[in-house]
């Protein structure tokens, strides 16, 4: 049984949540130890790596946009079987950098090939597996694009950040009805607020749900 | 719109399937020249074939069964974007070595990962589209292993030859199932018949269904 605790990350880019993840692990990691499992998809595994390589290959302008999709599902059914479904096993707590939601905004409303259709999808790839919370980290598409530029060089963007505005206005859109959808799994942050208390309120949401590991 | 006609040629390994579409292509390209596409799964394009490299990777014993199935889908997909549609697109006759069926067949059943969850899945890659008709070549599983390993020499064997007789059963009883399922698109050929009778009986459902390339 998977008696652990599974949390995921949600928000466009430039949201912030991976350096919130980051603040909050150096917050949590003395305490919890290795009771504490933080992921992100690929996640390490060669074979999601394998497949990441082919997604984010900017040679592969053919690719299809379901192709695509299906890939994200593929790298994510593999991390799903070698790192956070053991790890829910042996009863940790599972903090993910992404997970279904990101394909439903990015796939599904980003590139325009469904939502529902992506959603479906993904109970397959998931087997139906939830996250027990998700912290969905909200920014504007112009604030996360403008944190985008201000921290990259040109030669990190890759294939996915080559896309206009209106991409990442569907994608916040989606997320936001998301959340309406999915109230109790789903909590949103004010990610334009300062770094300090966008860590303080993820942090408060994930000690509520994962009490007992505090 | 897609005015061609799209034929698939489905069955167990050993069923001599691609033989006959062999001997079929030597009989009818004279005749049909550039309105007949003949092709297979990953079909030549970079992106499948990347994907079919993972999947067949005998190194990749790791892989979780509904990613190798997400996989499939993947390069189906690509196939279908660079290959299948265009040619469809432009009234060519296209016979397909391989489609939804071999999924769920293979996976689905071969796997037990279950044939719904498969089809459904499948359904996402192909956006519905399925074939104007189904050639199924059917022979029990013994004979279809037998043959298989008449002709292959041990390098070439790859992980998915690495499988014991009940699975090749359960992908034939999946096929037979599916057969009863859609009686209409998939038609039945005894495949323990000689190659030429095999051969004959296939090239008449093919005449039948695409009766104006003829």
């Amino acid at each position: 049984m998977l008696s652990g605790t599974f949390i995921s990350f949600e928000g466009p880019d430039g949201a912030g949540k991976t350096s919130a993840l980051a603040a909050i692990t150096a917050k949590i990691q003395p305490e919890l130890g290795d009771r504490l499992t933080i992921t992100r998809e690929p996640g390490g595994n060669p074979i999601s790596e394998s497949i990441r390589t082919i997604i984010l290959d900017r040679a592969n302008t053919a690719m299809d946009y379901r192709t695509e999709a299906l890939l994200y599902a593929a790298a994510r059914r593999q991390h799903m079987a070698e790192t956070v479904l053991p790890a829910l096993a042996n009863d940790q707590l599972v903090l993910c950098d992404r997970y279904v939601d990101s394909s439903i905004a990015y796939q599904g409303a980003g590139r325009q090939i469904g939502e529902d259709a992506v959603a479906q999808m993904n109970t397959f790839a998931t087997d139906g597996l939830l996250p027990d919370l998700t912290v969905y980290f909200d920014v504007p598409a112009e604030v996360g694009l403008r944190r985008i530029q201000a921290h990259r060089q040109a030669d990190q963007v890759d294939r996915l950040d080559v896309e206009q505005e209106a991409f990442h206005d569907r994608v916040r859109a989606a997320y936001l009805r998301l959340q309406r959808a999915n109230p109790e799994r789903i909590k949103l942050i004010d990610a334009t607020q300062s770094p300090d208390q966008v860590v303080a309120e993820a942090l408060a949401l994930i000690k509520q749900t994962a009490k007992r590991y505090f």
